[in-house]
């Protein structure tokens, strides 16, 4: 990489301010980053320390004043959004590799399946009968595609990922290694003290610029739908159960598990490992804290916490009490002690 | 789908009160069912809301009597199991696919290996040496079947499914994608100060009639066995270590993790994300609630919450109690001053 | 198996106490072990009750002394590590199945591909361009290498696993079956209200001596490394984030989390379902206890449970507190009463 920052400004539409000839040869961290690289400096955690970082140039908010430089000697390139115009930067350093369009001799394709333009069907790759590919479809090596799926155009589908029989993926959707699409819900019925499994005939539906982590588990639905919103991203290790809905834009963080039924909104986050219990609602807007178990509803743009879940704010108050338990237990046997001197004085 | 009320009943032995003509065209949910749909009420959750569905024909259970149809028009079909029965229809509506028997070209199939009547071996599986194969065994695209591995009759392994050496799977078995059996537990020993692998050269044994949700990891006996009992059943990302012993007919919900030689008794349950310590005994009949952390013995049919766990009344009352510590904390405070000035006056 | 105690002691290198030309059949857990078989004792819980295994020979430590054997018939082997000794043993009666050199027809290699002295790539492996493999590398089916990945020698990857574009991993590691290396972190930049995709352009360095636990997933670097030391031992379903550090020796058990950018030191001992929180170090020699949530900086050697972490003494008395809040609650509210007679009293 040899860029001035004239064109790298031109590429991302950057204000300058410094020397617009000066060469930037790589793309690094705030801490990483030595004298020829650019780095990006977003919010006032990196703003506020822009002296610690040797970057020749940064990416910094359009708001931003050169007041606030605090002895950083470097060049700056002022953005609506830093982060966002460094990535773009770094996407245009590192393009994406160009995969030949192919139907590799050892993928196994079943009867009936459309693909559209340029499909790149790569080694172990089965696909189904009935099922129907948009175009730029990549299915990495290994990849399970069941009978009657659909898969939107420019979708790719990393290595080893099981895509279960009648799933719905959308375009431009990315699901990565290990994932599991389709399987069937935790949904039995006792009968004559045996737990008998009931037919799950419902499906997925993955909605549009979707992705999903690693090694997740998305059950289809047991009559119904399991429904994934467009631009939902999902961590890795991720459980989302049967007829889960979620709303579009939502992030789930590592290692959450949603339970049957429930109904996440849109904007939401659900912060690491945290659970959802069936049947309930979590509105639009709402974030879920790490380690939370939600048992009941959460309202539009609630921030909770805790198992089950409160206000965060409570909940903050609420672990550093925890915390002095012991102090406070003290205490209250300490008043008993003063309690009986004075009634004793009193009686 | 076109049935009659008449001829659902004979398929299903339920007792018919309404219009025995009717036609039914379609199953579906309790909130979702259109006019000419059949579905269930099994439970108070659904009885109590009759009027609430749009189903033509409701499953109920025998004990329901007419004059709780609160306001509902429609057919009536009483069953013993209204839940079983529903499904039992939906299974006959849905019939499985029929798999042709047969050895796809594109899997690997090892030295000395039994096959029963009736395989169906799907593309990328790899069967290594000595493995022996009941019938109807069906492996699907991509399953990995270690040397030594035997597999009952009329068991599906899903794709991408790893099955280790040496493992024993019963007949009539589920195991759904992304699922390792039979990986080395996590046992290692100090020696000068490095942790040294131990050899693990026991296996994993899994009953009849078992379900095994996707991902699941369940790891071989160090020198024993790892057991999970006939009519098990474990939802997704399960974790189940090293010589672990699981009751028949046990369930265990999403993301639950066992540690190493814990027995688990019979029909017990383990609701999601809880974790059960090493070398500690889970009573016949016991629940664990969710998010729990049991790091003692738990007793036949007890049901305990919390880390470490109690029992769930007590566990109930504590979580309604600390989400008014803030207050209690106050209170105390208040407490602190009343009694100084008591004592001041006291002097 | 048929060695003598005389033979057992050789290569092992222990001292007899007893018979030494004993027949020693089969080797055992403690619990299991029948009159003919070897056992060990490693520490106080066996070497307490002795009596209780039927093992006709013990590894004992150097330090065990006759006069402890309560009540306990059979031989004697002293060590210096008993359980060491004991593996040892049982790794020379069951040896390491031996693998042909060869890669299978039925696998996929790319180009500029440099593979070491007897390589084993087996059925279903897909190896990517510019891949470097060093000796003795044993593929296993189904595993995906992708371009650029670079594999120390006597590594094996178990069936399925997924090692993504540019990993490096040392020599003598292994990896179980399902896990996944090298994914995109969770990471992402707000643009017009949707969450857009940053290209992750790091990588996973895996060091020597690494033991990856089944269905792990561990992020490559955002714009660095996630960096894994030698001789780290993971369990199951562990999850490790972009840019992660773990010192040498470090382990994670099962379920564990830990969020981007963490750093976690040497020698480190994170117990299952614990959580990290990102940007956060954790201390050369520290313990996270299970199910903790480490929100802030762990100093070294210190050992900390709960969620957020406290020191694991306080924690102790904390939950055993939590657990009697309701016999709290009431001792307060009695005290009010108390209290207000009093003031009565003294008005």
């Amino acid at each position: 990489m040899n860029l001035s920052v004239n064109e790298i400004a031109a590429l991302t539409r950057a204000e300058i301010i410094g020397d617009p000839f000066f060469t930037v040869s790589g793309v690094s961290s705030f801490e990483d980053a030595q004298s020829t690289d650019i780095t990006f400096a977003c919010d006032t955690k990196f703003l506020t320390r822009l002296e610690q970082t040797k970057a020749g140039v940064i990416f910094v908010p359009h708001t931003f004043s050169i007041e606030q430089s605090s002895g950083y000697q470097g060049i700056f390139l002022k953005t609506e959004n830093p982060k966002f115009s460094f990535f773009k930067l770094v996407s245009s350093v590192y393009p994406a590799k160009k995969y030949p369009c192919r139907i590799h001799s050892h993928a196994t394709v079943g009867q009936d399946v459309k693909m559209g333009r340029h499909p790149v069907i790569e080694s172990g790759v089965f696909i189904g009968d009935h099922v129907t590919l948009g175009d730029h479809v990549h299915l990495m090596p290994n990849v399970f595609i069941g009978d009657g799926t659909c898969i939107g155009s420019h979708t790719t589908i990393k290595p080893n990922v099981s895509i279960m029989e009648r799933s719905y993926i959308g375009s431009h959707v990315l699901i990565h290694s290990g994932t599991v699409i389709g399987s069937d819900g935790f949904g039995f019925t006792q009968n004559s003290g045996r737990h008998e499994k009931i037919i799950h005939t419902g499906y997925v539906h993955i909605g549009d610029s979707v992705e999903i982590g690693a090694c997740n588990t998305i059950d289809r639905g047991t009559l119904g739908t399991t429904v994934i919103g467009n631009g939902v991203k999902t961590d890795n290790l991720v459980h989302i159960a049967h007829n889960v809905k979620i709303g579009d834009n939502t992030l789930l963080v590592a290692q959450v598990g949603i339970a049957g039924s429930a109904r996440v909104g849109k904007n939401v986050i659900i912060a690491g490992k945290a659970g959802i219990s069936g049947h309930i609602t979590i509105g639009d807007g709402s974030i879920v804290g790490p380690y939370a178990g939600v048992h009941s509803d959460v309202g539009e743009n609630d921030i909770v916490s805790g198992i089950p879940q409160m206000a965060h704010g409570r909940w903050r108050k609420v672990v550093s009490i925890i915390a002095r338990l012991p102090e406070m237990r003290k205490k209250l046997f300490s008043f008993e002690k003063r309690l009986k001197a004075l009634e004793n004085k009193n009686e």
